[in-house]
């Protein structure tokens, strides 16, 4: 097995981006990596994309052969790209599945990238093309949505755990501090928890400041062999850990709904390929899709002990400058969350950050990083370790 | 790079299968390549499944956490599992990742499959849905579906290389004639060529029997190594090339529509990594999703000159007993097109010609085949190449 780094990343502007197209957005945080990278359209070996719903979204499907062909790499070089899916977690799929080709050995450089246009649709078209993340058949059809998904783990985490409304909006209230400073952010203001608690109620006890945006938006990393990854970048990021584990897709199915399985098992086989425990992490991107998607994920990787994820955000102990910064990026909720996009940006900010050169959000000697990119309420979850040292 | 084999196959019958869902065939088709290749879930390392617009048939994405739950391989297990998409390509392209799974060192034993349910939705919602396979944006918004863009390929084959009505025919009625040899084909009638020739138009000049039907259907194969696999049967096949080639998703955009230059590129890259021609090829099973694009393939995977494959095929050329046998399983036309499962299909057809199991429709001494399976009108290929011997 090869080890691969990252040698390059690119990212569109997250938003309301209604000036461009699909295509346009995948073209631009694609040729932007490769610039980082210092590579050509003929050196790439393959491309991976990660995207959820085109066919509902943009109707489009095929979207390997698209991106290839609008990134001039099809009509001569007929460069292979491939699609994955797994509703929010595709990015971080995407990346899996470059890292495999090259690990390989059929590749020697590989361009995985994410990409979704989620605003061109109605908002309701939206969150039912969203509802097919989860069970259809047993959930979507009963009218459930993934705000009232994700409500009742954080009311059963709330009654279970003591965690209250205040706890939950202080992880909004520190990822729009991380997002003011992050120039790809769809949000950059700072808020208060008094924002959170009397914005909107969208599924009790989840407010607007408690979910993450509808947004456009495209991500891309370039990778290679450790072994090459130093003739492109003084500053390589070396891939330590993928894993990926499943879990039921509906939510009714689980033992207990205030743990996600399959981001406990993602972690656990992260943690022992790479050799590592929680305790050598330095900062995580982790799932903020709701608040609790956070607390949940903080508390399910080791970070925190169950039940102590909300106190601890509440008491700062996740801030970019405190024991363990989590989203520096400002995560879901600031940055937005172009589903199919999203895992591919959190591994572009660990490589920032690994590289020193993440600005005014930089987590000071940043050496080993962490993704956890989920989809729906936890049947995907796909965690990466990234070190600045092989 | 480890060597990757085929150790189990399985397929649900294709056809019109409205007692039974998504889930359901494609568990069926899934247990029964664990049952062929004597294994139990706890061995399974990592699923692959393609699938092309599980969004539009069936309104359900995340299709890896689907399938792995349904199987009863999630919840304590947590097996991860992966959708992969490239239209009608997308079984090809589950299998190329599944191998690519096995051959970094990442899994030991992987399913490689393939689904999809079309027959649930009306047939103009299905068309639809089908055309998200070329590009929405230049094609499919000017009203082209997927028989009137090969019907431009195969009027500009008749302009050019003399291709008659006739040998379009000769295809469907060769491949009816496999069919009814096949248990799983949807249709297992015998005809004519004037059977085809007095079907309705569907868009000139194609007519009803020169176009693949909409099917539901399932397939599946479990991989390993090719140093593990006899541990598993005494007759492995093994994987002796997987290339993947792009190309421009819209068919105004290349320089000779009767060429597929993805097909062209994706049969170089699997000579090449076979160390094998056209001549060292006992089978073939091609993507015949209408009669003409069977005559483009043989030709661009170079079994006859180009022009040359309508006249082969109407001489009788292509059948089981003759000199390259094309399509032994009945291919698109009379298996059924179940989009996402096509490509697996094909893959179960060569394991068991190579295997000596095909009953009726076997290739005599068939030592070395070849699967070939296209999204849209070529914006992908993938050509894959199986040997009896290691």
């Amino acid at each position: 097995m090869r080890d691969v780094a990252i040698i390059g990343v690119g990212c569109t502007k997250f938003g309301e981006l209604w000036d461009r197209s699909f295509r346009d957005i995948f073209v631009e945080a694609g040729v932007s990596s490769l610039e980082d990278a210092g590579i050509q359209g003929e050196d790439i070996g393959g491309i991976y994309v990660g995207n959820m719903s085109g066919g509902r979204f943009v109707e489009q499907e095929h979207i390997g052969s698209l991106i290839a062909d609008y990134s001039g790499l099809a009509s001569t070089l007929h460069v292979p790209a491939t699609r994955v899916e797994a509703a929010c977690a595709s990015g971080g799929l995407a990346l899996r599945q470059a890292i495999f080709a090259i690990a390989s050995g059929y590749n020697d450089i590989v361009v995985a990238a994410g990409a979704e246009k989620m605003t061109d649709v109605s908002p309701d078209i939206a969150t039912d093309a969203l509802a097919a993340a989860a069970d259809r058949e047993w959930e979507g059809i009963v009218g459930a949505t993934f705000p009232g998904l994700y409500a009742m783990i954080a009311r059963l985490h709330m009654h279970t755990y003591g965690t209250t409304s205040e706890q939950l909006a202080s992880v909004s209230v520190k990822n729009h501090h991380n997002g003011t400073m992050n120039p790809i952010a769809q949000f950059r203001n700072e808020i208060t928890i008094d924002t959170v608690l009397n914005s909107s109620m969208v599924a009790d006890p989840l407010h607007m400041f408690d979910c993450s945006p509808i947004s456009d938006g495209a991500s891309s990393v370039v990778l290679t062999t450790a072994d090459a990854a130093k003739k492109y970048t003084d500053t390589p990021v070396y891939i330590k850990a993928t894993a990926l584990a499943c879990d039921t897709i509906s939510l009714h199915d689980r033992p207990d709904i205030t743990t996600l399985g399959a981001t406990v098992e993602a972690g656990k086989r992260a943690y022992r390929m790479a050799g590592l425990t929680s305790k050598n992490i330095d900062l995580v991107e982790v799932h903020d899709c709701f608040t609790i998607a956070e607390i949940c994920a903080i508390e399910d990787l080791g970070f925190f002990k169950k039940g102590e994820g909300g106190r601890a955000t509440y008491d700062g102990e996740t801030a970019i400058d405190a024991q363990i910064p989590i989203n520096p990026s400002g995560g879901l909720k600031t940055c937005g969350h172009p589903v199919g996009a999203t895992g591919i940006k959190q591994a572009v900010e660990i490589t920032e950050q690994l590289r020193g050169t993440a600005g005014k959000r930089q987590v000071d000697g940043a050496e080993v990083g962490m993704t956890h990119n989920v989809g729906g309420t936890g049947g995907t979850a796909v965690v990466h370790i990234f070190s600045r040292n092989r």
